[in-house]
């Protein structure tokens, strides 16, 4: 029995993508929907591995199946191939299961031939047209077949046209390209050996055993070695007749959405070319017209097309982004796909199909790519001006939205600027908690070091303040740096745009933004199938408010470290870090217990009764030591000691790798008056907003670092000795939980030990992802770029959860969690919980809630609507 | 039915722990043997649960049990509980089946009142003894049983002393011990409110209670919880009779050894002393007579000690350490064990035990403590000046061996002055590279910072040279340093001993030790008996040679980046880190190239043809930046770049985690120009030596710090390529093989896609076991003490593999590898690898070698031999 090795697009459908490739699987669906697509036929994978196991020789059954698809093919277009009269001309093309680099380019107006071309230029009354076509195919022919570079036929077309004056393609007349019919013929006979093939079926067989063999070449090999794409995939090759959209006034050629993907209006859009192919389309020469147009110029074809779109629409629910061509009158579909929009357009068009009864809601929350969300809640720039702004430098797209603004290189001076009124754009090697007032007052902050979860990334999120990281091609100079052979200077204007990294070295207008009713309604459909719980990650009662708005559910992680970082505060906290004993720890820490405890009431109160879970402190001490001389007189003010001691005193609490140092439930191991002041600060808040307010406020006090049993023991211990004395001091009780981060692999690997004791876990994935991956985030700059260049990383690992190790860890973690504690709360804090393709994840992992900054909390939602629906995110 | 709560010593076994204690059931093989062992009896851990769970009231069944074994004893004893003529008298000892802190201290004369006290005066006819066993009988049960603190009654006794004028407590009359214990009862009275009891059952009944309630204190409670001891455990109460060596001139008291622990001679030997108990001894206020004249004094207790010291021996099949009570001419037992035995002595002994057919060679292998044989390899301390010697300090010991010399501050300056001749201890806040001829010239290295696997510890360990690092306390000044308030400058005197860490301000001789030919056959037996090949980790081929003489069967690691430190070689590895362009870095290879090259013919020419596994540079390469001025003259001088751009170029490499930074095979992805070189010295190479020399070398290429397959494919390209390359341009092919290092988490959880490229596995353990307990080596030292205080770790993880978190990393590496590749050769090359507790751990999980310093190949032989024999490694 033969194997069939070619199907005609009509016998096809769109679910053979492994035997016909992904666009030979889309041509036959489209084709069989009825759509007016170029015949054509799809020549499979399995006869790419026969002809790439069999000493790449075509086999003759195959060459008979191409030959009888090929006289389909002149039966169906009243064409025939190589014909003197009305030839039949066709295109190849690769096509295999997953796009490829490697592949072989396409190839047009295959079947010509010194014959043929006669029969074109009188079937289409346009020999210029024709010997256009040919000189083109040959070129073509040449370089992406038989491998003689197209550059030796431009550079004789070069000559040629100087040779005669011209300066235009367009100026050359029939007799110039037959000319250059004739000169391209001999150079491909010179660099080649053999005349050009005039036998269009040797054409054809060779254009797609060329294909074949693409598959086979270095590039492709090295490709899927890469991204371990099985070699016996194999590629498929597509045959398609020609059409022209440049045969005269009823031709012609367009691009139309079946909606208004800007603003997601319900109204075809577009814009078509009279006498004109897509080329023309793309290069500029002449403008489009709107698509409403053509209703005067050719209405029949409108009204076809209109009834196209329609049904499109229905097929595959969604707005369409079409390609077509008219060819002597006839409409031909050449593509359609969904169309590329707006979020809001997305929204609305979601919302409308569900009005329409088209989609139901779940399918509408699925229509919306919760990514997309950012540009809705974050200034966007202007997309005409975008559309001509030239990048000067690209970094990690830290904090997503617009900025544009004047360069200020200190927090303070930014501020100040800020409170002139000026737009700002804050630019440092790197932001330390101190920073803060000055990159609220910014539009846009611009880092030389640090990654997608460095400080300036991860305030940056919090405060919904665009932020491009790790800029390390930056040259820091004073008060300018250089980048890309600019020197930009305090005061001058740059753009960054958060969202793709890019950096601009001029003014561009930005875009503020608006949510619309759409965004409400297609958030509450989410919040009706999503599973997981969505929390913030909130430091402060306004960062917590501003979640709330969005949606949150509760705080997953207050970092209790932030606090200490306003000016009233920080000398205080100095002078506690800076101790020598215990008596003089013990006394700094009481007077910075009250602003700990009045921050905790505000959020309390701000969180309504909604779960809080508060982490104890967890930096290594020295992040906080003074800077400036100034900072360390104000420290020796307080604790009686010298700035030389004090010097003395920082130096020696230096780390070699802070990130694996003394931090953490480390702290509370050899400072455990830290923890106990921490404890006091945390209950005795909730017992007052209790009693104040009313809220029954049940704080998760979560213990970082943990990476051992005994150690979350000893913490434990702390918590509870210091809850039992607050408890008696206030004659009064109140209910606490206490759990840990999971964000040391070891505590992963016996969470069936510590579940015992802790009553959740939150997984720190910024940290566990270090450490899985052995990786500094602060570090990894140096290596991302070409871990992503040669495909060994995919993405930044940081910001999007690796599934196949740190993921692995986490189900360890969950699983062994609860066999020694069924309702164990299970929840992520780490920057992943805001990342779609990570909230996937934290769903079929079970998790009970993700937590993420505010800004992230709708898109934390969507997506977990999309996990919960089944969606897979696009990797 | 009722319970059995008390066993006689001749009712129980030494099997029986889990009921009597640890040293009940010993008490009770002793018995069974039937050694002159103070008759008695033991109270159930089953008791002690019955009481603690009863309302802490001892049952009446309990106190029948009691009241009957105290018959027994009479009947024994022919003496009487309280007699007025010849009382029985009893100590009283807690005795849990593991040693415990905050169990009950002992109670010893039990028994004693005021009409008791007069009959031991009658029956031992001396008056004085008698009340002074009385008065300390009273200060025991009272502080011991009671609370009331022995404080308040030493105030009473010095006072009483002063108000005489006595200076010692031996010129106090039986008068004046009377009017103590008057005054002691009376103390008692006032602080307890009751009379001091005298009724004995009363007291014994009590004090049983006292130990059974010692279970249950808080101080054992936190040592059980954080030791994860089960709370129904129990403890079990010993009642033994008093017997005394201070009744005269026909009583006495020995410790004695079987066979001589210093030499291992086989000759009993030990020291007694007559009319003494054992803490006369221990006061050493008579001078103790050798053990043979005892067969001058009492000829029939000589013979009959003989009799039980072989009978012992033979039992136990070891040497044993015993001690002895003579009362009245009659010989007791009170204890025997194995005895603390030098390392030679252990040999000389394990060996004679197999040559007098004692035991077998196997048992003789488990006889010898894998980790005493450091002892043997380096210097130790003259064990009489280290007696008399006082610690001013204590940090980690490092690397082993006893060291006294003049302290030098710099590597130039100990290299100046052990070229003068002196002896020399180098001081340095860290070492680095640079540091290795100051470090080989010394013998004794101590470091400010650093933990058990910092760069001093690792080369320290190498050379064999003794080094304490770590040493927090240090205030380092110019040419002279601080430690517990000496100052100490450059040429003192300082000792260190490098096996505990401790830290001398003095000259303390130091003994060099001696192989003796029992090393060499107890080795070889232990060779008969292993699994695990011992490799080591060699970076010259000085340590590849002396790794052989100890018996090394290959090498597991290479390190390459310390071939570059030698003065002629460092400014040329500069130069290349810090090239611009490739071609700068190209240049610069190239003159490295032959360095490395050479120093591969070396090694493969010493191992002879025995595996040599070679691991791509690894280190960050900021490790290697210039450090003075002048060092930065030198590669400005080849590189033509300027000194102010290097410093910039250095400080732009600055990494803030460089543990988890821009090293290891990330150098191999952003600069695959040094794998390059690497490969092609490692490959030239051999086939130079198998050319020259005919070893058939066969080089293990490592890629360190792998965590994703496709870094490892990437980097292993470069290596097959370089290969073809080397192959071609030689004209000959060689066999080599690739693997990785498993020390990133990620590793280890995808080994199975790993292993399907790679042919072996080595464990780096000391990555691993950072990253999996997120703890950086180099900053470990701030928080050790305080976990290991707090019973958090039991020791630290760098030193001892952590079975729990890193076994678990290493075991799923191990199986999921060989799921892939089953016959992928496994091993480890983590400081671990020279640990007898890990290597036991290595053993188990089925790995093929351990690779360690060449000063820990014998230990880990023994050790390797241990694990494989199933013996189980103290923890």
């Amino acid at each position: 029995m033969s194997v069939k090795y070619v199907y005609m697009f009509s016998e096809g459908t769109g679910k053979m993508k492994e035997l016909l490739g992904g666009k030979g699987a889309n041509l036959a669906e489209m084709t069989s929907l009825g759509l007016p697509i170029p015949e054509g036929f799809t020549v499979t994978t399995e006869a790419c591995t026969l002809y790439n196991t069999s000493g790449k020789v075509m086999s003759d059954e195959v060459k008979a199946q191409v030959d009888k698809a090929i006289e389909e093919l002149e039966k169906i277009s009243q064409k025939k191939f190589g014909d003197t009269k009305n030839p039949l001309l066709v295109s190849v093309r690769s096509g295999s299961r997953a796009s490829m680099p490697g592949m072989m380019d396409t190839v047009l107006n295959l079947g010509l031939n010194d014959e043929a071309v006669e029969g074109l230029a009188a079937a289409t009354n346009n020999p210029r047209f024709a010997y256009d076509s040919y000189r083109r195919f040959i070129m073509m022919f040449s370089d992406v077949v038989i491998g003689v570079s197209k550059h030796y036929f431009e550079v004789v077309l070069d000559e040629f046209k100087t040779s005669k004056g011209y300066k235009d393609d367009l100026e050359m007349s029939t007799e110039d390209l037959k000319e250059l019919v004739a000169t391209f013929k001999k150079i491909y006979k010179d660099k080649h050996g053999d005349d050009f093939p005039s036998d269009v079926k040797g054409q054809l067989y060779e254009s797609i055993a060329a294909v074949f063999r693409s598959w086979d070449n270095p590039r492709a090999d090295y490709y899927r070695r890469m991204n371990d794409i099985p070699y016996d995939w194999g590629t498929a090759v597509n045959v398609q007749s020609m059409v022209f959209g440049n045969m005269g006034e009823t031709s012609g050629t367009g691009v139309i959405f079946s909606r208004n993907p800007a603003t997601g209006e319900n109204k075809i859009y577009g814009e078509y070319m009279i006498n004109a192919q897509g080329e023309d389309v793309v290069a500029g020469v002449r403008t489009p017209k709107p698509f409403e147009e053509l209703e005067k110029d050719m209405p029949e074809v409108y009204r076809e097309f209109l009834g196209y779109s329609d049904k499109l629409e229905k097929h595959y629910k969604d707005m369409q982004d079409m390609e077509m061509t008219i060819e002597n009158g006839k409409l031909y579909i050449l593509q359609t796909r969904s169309g590329k929009r707006t979020a809001a357009a997305a929204l609305r068009i979601a919302v409308e199909l569900v009005d329409e009864g088209l989609i139901t809601t779940k399918e509408a929350v699925l229509k919306v790519d919760p990514k997309q969300l950012d540009q809705l809640l974050h200034p966007t720039f202007d997309p005409k001006a975008i559309a001509l702004a030239k990048p000067i430098g690209k970094a990690l797209p830290a904090s997503p939205g617009a900025a544009c603004g004047q360069v200020y290189f200190t927090s303070k001076d930014a501020k100040d600027a800020h409170d002139r009124g000026e737009k700002v754009i804050l630019v440092r090697n790197e932001t330390s908690p101190e920073d803060i007032e000055g990159m609220a007052a910014s539009q846009g902050i611009l880092t030389v070091k640090g990654g997608m979860t460095s400080h300036a990334a991860v305030v940056a999120r919090a405060m919904g303040t665009c932020c491009v990281s790790g800029c390390e091609e930056i040259k820091m100079g004073t008060k300018s740096f250089e980048l890309a052979g600019c020197t930009i200077k305090e005061g001058d204007f740059i753009s960054l745009d958060g969202s793709t990294g890019l950096i601009y070295n001029e003014v561009i207008g930005t875009v503020e933004s608006e949510i619309s009713g759409d965004f409400e309604k297609l958030m509450k459909w989410a919040d009706e199938h999503r599973k997981l719980k969505v929390r913030t990650n909130a430091d402060t009662p306004e960062d917590a408010r501003k979640a709330l708005e969005f949606g949150a559910e509760g705080i997953g992680l207050t970092r209790t470290e932030h606090m200490f970082f306003e000016p009233d505060r920080i000398p205080k906290f100095r002078a506690m870090i800076m101790s020598d004993t215990l008596e003089e720890r013990e006394a700094a820490l009481e007077s910075i217990m009250p602003f700990q405890k009045k921050d905790f009431v505000e959020i309390y109160e701000a969180m309504e009764g909604r779960p809080v879970t508060i982490r104890l402190l967890d930096p290594p001490l020295h992040e906080f030591v003074p800077h400036s001389e100034e900072d360390y007189k104000v420290v020796a003010g307080i604790t009686g000691k010298t700035v030389e001691e004090l010097k003395a005193k920082a130096a020696a609490m230096h780390e070699i790798n802070p990130m694996m140092g003394h931090r953490g439930c480390r702290l509370s191991v050899t400072f455990p008056e830290i923890t106990k002041m921490q404890v006091r600060a945390i209950l005795e808040a909730a017992i007052e907003v209790k009693k104040n307010k009313g809220f029954n406020v049940v704080p998760e006090i979560m213990i970082p670092l943990v990476g051992e049993i005994k150690e979350y023991r000893f913490v434990k211990n702390i918590v509870d000795e210091t809850a039992k004395e607050v408890f008696e001091k206030m004659g009064t009780t109140i209910e606490y939980m206490v759990g840990t981060m999971i964000e040391i692999p070891r505590a992963a690997l016996t969470a069936d030990a510590i579940a015992k004791e802790a009553e959740f876990f939150s997984f720190g994935t910024n940290d566990l992802t270090q450490l899985t991956y052995g990786l500094s985030r602060d570090d990894a700059g140096k290596i991302l770029n070409d871990y992503i260049d040669n495909n060994i990383y995919e993405v930044d690992p940081t910001a999007r959860l690796d599934r196949t190790g740190v993921g692995e860890l986490i189900d360890i973690a969950c699983k062994r969690g609860k066999s020694t504690r069924p309702d164990i709360k299970l929840g992520i804090c780490g920057e992943h919980g805001g990342d779609p393709y990570s909230i996937e994840f934290c769903h079929h992992v079970g998790l009970d809630y993700v937590s993420c900054s505010p800004f992230r909390v709708p898109i934390a939602r969507l997506a977990a609507a999309h996990a919960a629906l089944g969606a897979v995110n696009e990797r």
